[in-house]
């Protein structure tokens, strides 16, 4: 039987992997499963399995065209997964030459996902999580910055939303207030 | 003559109804009129006619793609209406699973709107609206929801815009200032 | 050999031009040339070409079909320029009857940008560099709507980045960082 198929997103720092994780774990005691996969590795997969880039880093320097290929691909074999899907990625990355779609149109057209999820907080709580989190090195950019980056994500969400007939759903996951986080999680992955 | 097409959107509780009456009754003076419509009423009266659904909570029921099937049929049957035509929809409902397009993509391409209104106001005078308002029972959400959900309603509209190339008009319905308002939906009917 | 294709917008008063001509200048010292162009005076060249319309005047009061599809053939003809292009467009106008996407899909298919820059500043300042400038008659407005404009065409941005897979890059041109605004700007065209 076709399953739901979730993507999730949020900015980085945001702790996305925390509320999905407790999310599953709830759902797994309910008897609901959902196969985890993260856009980025699974098309790295498909790249390699179709010849076209041995590491990551052959993948980042290919031809545009056939990114978009790979993408596509990559987009299709998910969607011809069977049961509960949940994908990793980013509503949009934030480059030196401006945000970028995490989800053009042509991944779109493939996934064809149920819900896409935004985990958000405010901009201050995820500056700290950044500056506490010693094991990433990530570019440090100020509040505004994320907050301008959070916004951007709800326009693209809305792009997406309205190409795809998903529904774009809004998580809070606030400092100490974890549980109702993964709550809200586990109700849209029900 | 190819008439005009205009999309009357807004949050509930924001008042378009009274807005939009107004203004018709302004024009009607003018020797201007207007065939009103509701998108839902519409779709249900063609799933009816297609056999598809007896009832509203029949037609709750279908399939997402059949769905899709009627919503796409509602729209050709609307844009073939011969005149002007004012559609009463949302641009985004609030649903448990997350924002749910009004329009999506199969359903503009199909009614290709010359405009889409966005009737607004303060999140505030709408929260104090609906909170008046014994007549309709409601989920109650607060004034920073109301805000978020008026916020995601411009970028669906930015998104219907680019997609139909149709124009996105923001009318405020304020309190005390109906009149206003209802000037403002004239002029844009007009 | 095929080279960039750069769109550059932003509202009335922003400063586009000075920040363009700035960059340009700083990279023609590296050896980096562009070719300046103006959708709008692009697209007349070609309705004049194509006995479309003989002036302006002409070309605003063409059947909205026809519009459409001289908005294509300028978008197709741009796409194919060699070498390095930068477009001088707005991501919406502001009118009458509501914003309009400056880059219609059917636009952004044929040029399929490298990036949309948005060119912004604070309200505030583009309210008062539109009250200075003389030689311009403008409808004014107040800051609300400049700020209104502004998330708008943030809005549009993301639609536009997610049917192109373009990046959407914010260049801030604040009073008395123009030099700034102006190496920001180099750096994208760079």
């Amino acid at each position: 039987m076709a399953g739901r198929k979730v993507i999730i997103t949020g900015v980085p720092g945001v702790g996305k992997s925390t509320v999905v994780n407790g999310a599953l774990a709830k759902l797994k005691e309910e008897g609901i499963t959902y196969q985890s996969l993260n856009f980025g590795t699974f098309m790295f997969e498909v790249a390699q399995k179709e010849g076209y880039a041995k590491d990551r880093d052959e993948m980042r320097k290919l031809d545009k065209d056939v990114q978009k290929n790979l993408q596509k691909l990559a987009a299709k074999a998910m969607s011809q997964i069977p049961g509960n899907v949940l994908i990793d990625t980013h509503a949009s990355v934030k480059t030196p030459k401006g945000y970028l779609a995490g989800l053009p149109e042509w991944v779109l057209r493939e996934l064809m996902p149920d819900v896409i999820v935004l985990v958000e907080t405010d901009e201050d709580q995820i500056l700290l999580r950044r500056i506490s989190d010693a094991t990433r090195v990530r570019d440090m950019e100020g509040a505004g910055g994320i907050a301008e980056h959070q916004q951007f994500n709800r326009s693209f969400g809305a792009s997406y939303a309205m190409t795809t007939g998903c529904t774009i759903k809004i998580i809070r996951n606030q400092d100490f207030l974890l549980e109702r986080a993964t709550m809200d999680m586990a109700d849209v992955l029900r």
